[in-house]
């Protein structure tokens, strides 16, 4: 695996909370990552692949919950996710218009483990969200089809890749290279630890409003670029997946997701118009099982009043990982001879 | 086309306010419906469009508003409906598992007719609802593709047939044989006439609890059964489409929607936990281009004290078209010889 | 307690489950419903009180939800109940333009048991909820003040009268006196039961629309009248508590009061634009403590597929308790000589 | 009225946008805004009143929203806004105790000018906002009464006061003195300007997590005091106004005041668990009467394209308006001889 430098290696620490041993979302146990890249000439694209946990996730949901922060956006499966307040599939990031074939590939390999499902039980809630890579990636070419699910969720590891790789091939982010980006916290309720993990998919944002750990560096380099493309409107979108071991109720889980913001705000967004800011969020804490002959089941969560920590954990870990995004992400020319620079191009000035 | 016989040729007329011609939803102008049907041993699923209007819609949208009574469902789409209250592709209906491909199946459709798509403008947002219809059709069998999409929408009219097709083939509801039905209404407001008409595809409920215009014949029509599968929990789901011309702003078109549930709960529906009962209305009234050269746009809305008759309109509306699903479906013998009889069989001891 | 007759005493029997002992909502073990009624001339109104249990309730809290049916109305304290899924006071029921004065009155209460709030610990949430009673109340003249709180929550007991009483005093329903009314149905889960009850505050309806256990009776009532007064447009409000001791989260129990539209229904309520239909629920399963030294709590909670037995008993006892208003409210003659007929003088008629 | 220094007099300019004449709420043609100070020994509260404009609101009700950035929060009036998507009294800022009073305050006001309420048309949705002022003030003696109401809308005017003043009087924020700040901004479409203001009551946030236009100033001031009570959880709250002429749907202003979640993440804040954060935004580009003649209105709103300039204008007002109600706020002594400093003490050493 390549070595990707991050907000750290330039001595950019978001918020005062330590972050877990890798500072990625994998930091919470039992979560693992897996990317297909896609780059062949026009296309730049990818699917992204976050498995909850290693079992199978049908059988044993995790709790989850969703957030609409701007929903200019095609995110498949919350619906559900509102109503049950579980998750029963790997989470799939792609491009807009590849959620329809992701949504069909998760389809398959759910029902490729689980044969029961369309005969004695009901069907499964795919969750695939999106962010639209146009600018580097012909995305009029529905690249992605159903093999390439198999493939990302066949990748997924601990130690997986940031950047401009996977769903964040193609993407595009304060006029520079997006893509995957993640960071943990860690912290500590009556003497246990518990891990709050953020991954980004980033592909918002103008350039000009840019601001790194309270620098707003944007327009900085916005002046000194060559050709700025930031004439743009706040287009694309970023979807946030939060994971955590902490016990919550799918209402606290929903409410340390809305946090994001916080974090998204921080790097300079304003959640434009045409933008689709979306958050899911799960806890491994405890499983609910499909089939269950208990049929009163016991969940521990934490008292209200402890939430405060786990708000401040999830809104740095996602600031984090935004950054993370943005400096993993090499330079890359796509479509149409199209080119995004690397933030890292130009972050030595700043820090 | 068939001429199916419908709730009023049993005399059953539902509420008080005026049908429209065809007391379909085509009575709202420029609204079309189509079907694609598959049969084939044991596959009986299918794909039905409703068209808003006949012009390019990605173009002009509709104002629209989606309603999740329960959310137990997979319905594509909402996220941005809800954010931005606008329509801007046909409505597919089909079963669980082929929301995906139908969805690839409508983007390539929009993209066919807007080259401008992930060129110079940003991306479409794919409406795709749906129902399990796995007790006649072989639903792990994803017999839906792209093209049956094309062929639904190719095959949209004014005059669509009603029951056992399109989306509806494989639906089972209250324990008998559903589908699509439909109704309308025309209401009079300072001297003008509007149509809110609602069509429904149907896959809920347990027989005992099927109430029609206020008689309890569910457990009736269950003794009679030689083989009444009525032990099941409520599963399935029911997809409402409202459709009207009335002037009324998203805000107002979403109160209208809401009423859907009581139509609903007039057949005997308790909206069950497995069930995912979702609505989505639009108004014709006016349209939003796409791109605009005025950036001040005006609607007219009717005043909120006039919104009671359409309360009134599109409960009674969902009512019978619900019925009318029933009623048009014919008894159909589907996946390993399972066996769903028509509504019709019992109604001549009721009506 | 005057005995008032109810739906059974007609034989009026809604639905299929078992009802509890007293079939109100006072079945689910610790809850008391107090009333103060004030008529004077003109003034025809009241305060109502449902109190959770008998502790204090601001340290010991229970799990609540709401749910807006139709948000035409003023209720108190919802946001608070949404963020975080608790309720601390008793709900207090009262005319629309007395919701100030009640949570004035019931702030007042709580600081009395608890010297700490405004000092070491925050404030309180009062849940108040109201609708109005101008048909035979003078409702501008205010007339419920603080202390009618503490007499309201002083009288609260098991055993509590319904029907033209408390905030019951005034209201007018389907054109006919309304007021208060319960019911409850007992329900088992793997050899346990549970109990779930729900009181109505009912000042909504046409009289056309009065549908009784499938039964369109409202029509022949207008008929039969000397001066119908139903040429009104669906005004006035209803609010629903719904009571359980089933152990589900706030999501869950949110699940559960949303079926109470289903009961309403079935009234024949279409849920009109200038009613505010909302309803409130708790479960007294567990208690939230306001101080733990505990961080970490767990809490029992059914597995989702049990809830479809909640769904059906809730919409029972909804419709039930709706109907037992009528039956007990009595012919009133209030405001300026304005008369209410009571259900009771046509039912016989009908059952 | 006294002149207080604002963000501007320390050349702290939030953002790129350009500020109306006065940088005030009332930048928008037709707001006033009032205050009501009540300062005795251990009493430090008051009321603040928002008027949308100078007619009968009753009569002439303008386009609101409302949104919840965190709801541990008593406001009242947002059920009925969130339905209609209207405005009809003046919004009342007070502290939390004290709604109940103020309800009934506002419900009297609107009474006296509207002889029909409760009569030959409904009741009134009084607006109360709050926050909890308890740390300066003894909260638990409830010292607003309904001649407050009076005297704060009697007080209103273009040019209000900002900081310890009206329900302002006995805030904190930051560990500092808060209270009551705004600023506006005005944009351009097609050639026409528009302005948006935010109206900010500050009672949120832990000193360490200040920060100002980038600048993470919290910790240093924590550490220069001397008695820095900053080991608080984020209590408190932040209630935000929002008015605009821009010709906007409710939908359309909700995406607008949701924004404001921007501006205050730019200052520090965590949206903490125990805050009550909350936004009511309102348009006066056209008025809805009570009763109207024409059943079929018209509305201009922008095209939803143009939407991203008032996203960046209210998160700017509302961060400028927040630190503008710390500036004006001047060091206060309260309930028990506790004091706040004001962030005057300190801005000289960071900008």
């Amino acid at each position: 695996m390549k070595q990707e430098k991050r907000a750290r290696d330039w001595n950019i620490t978001i918020g005062t909370l330590p972050a877990g041993p890798r500072n990625k979302i994998t930091d919470v146990k039992g979560i693992t990552v897996g990317h297909v890249t896609i780059k062949d000439k026009d296309i730049h694209t990818g699917v992204t692949a976050i498995l909850p946990h290693q079992g199978n996730l049908f059988k044993e949901k995790v709790v989850g919950a969703s957030h609409v922060l701007n929903g200019f956006g095609k995110t498949m499966g919350t619906v559900q996710i509102n109503e049950l307040g579980t998750i029963e599939t790997p989470i799939l990031l792609t491009n807009t218009l590849s959620v329809g074939n992701c949504a069909t590939g998760l389809i398959k390999y759910t029902l490729r483990d689980n044969p029961e499902i369309g005969r004695t039980t009901g069907t499964v809630n795919p969750i695939v969200a999106e962010c639209n890579d146009m600018y580097l990636n012909d995305i009029r070419h529905i690249s992605i089809n159903e093999n390439h699910v198999y493939e990302a969720i066949r990748d997924a590891k601990v130690d997986y890749a940031e950047g401009a790789i996977g769903a964040g091939t193609g993407m595009k982010c304060f006029g520079l290279k997006g893509g995957i980006g993640s960071s943990s916290r860690v912290i500590s309720i009556q003497g246990k630890t518990f891990t709050i993990g953020a991954l980004a998919l980033t592909n918002f944002g103008r350039l000009h409003d840019l601001m790194i750990n309270g620098k707003k560096i944007g327009e900085s380099i916005s002046n000194s670029m060559e050709n700025s493309n930031d004439m743009d409107k706040e287009r694309g979108s970023v979807i946030i997946i939060v994971a955590t071991d902490l016990p919550v109720t799918e209402r606290q889980l929903q409410r340390i997701i809305k946090r994001c913001g916080i974090g998204l705000s921080h790097t300079g967004s304003k959640m434009g118009h045409g933008s689709g800011d979306i958050v899911i969020g799960f806890t491994t804490a405890s499983t609910i099982a499909h089939d269950s002959t208990k049929k009163i089941l016991s969940h521990d969560f934490i008292h209200e009043e402890e939430l405060d920590l786990a708000f401040h954990a999830v809104a740095e870990a996602t600031e984090e990982g935004i950054i993370n995004s943005l400096l993993a992400s090499e330079t890359t020319t796509g479509r149409a001879g199209k080119k995004l620079e690397s933030l890292t191009e130009y972050i030595n000035d700043f820090f």
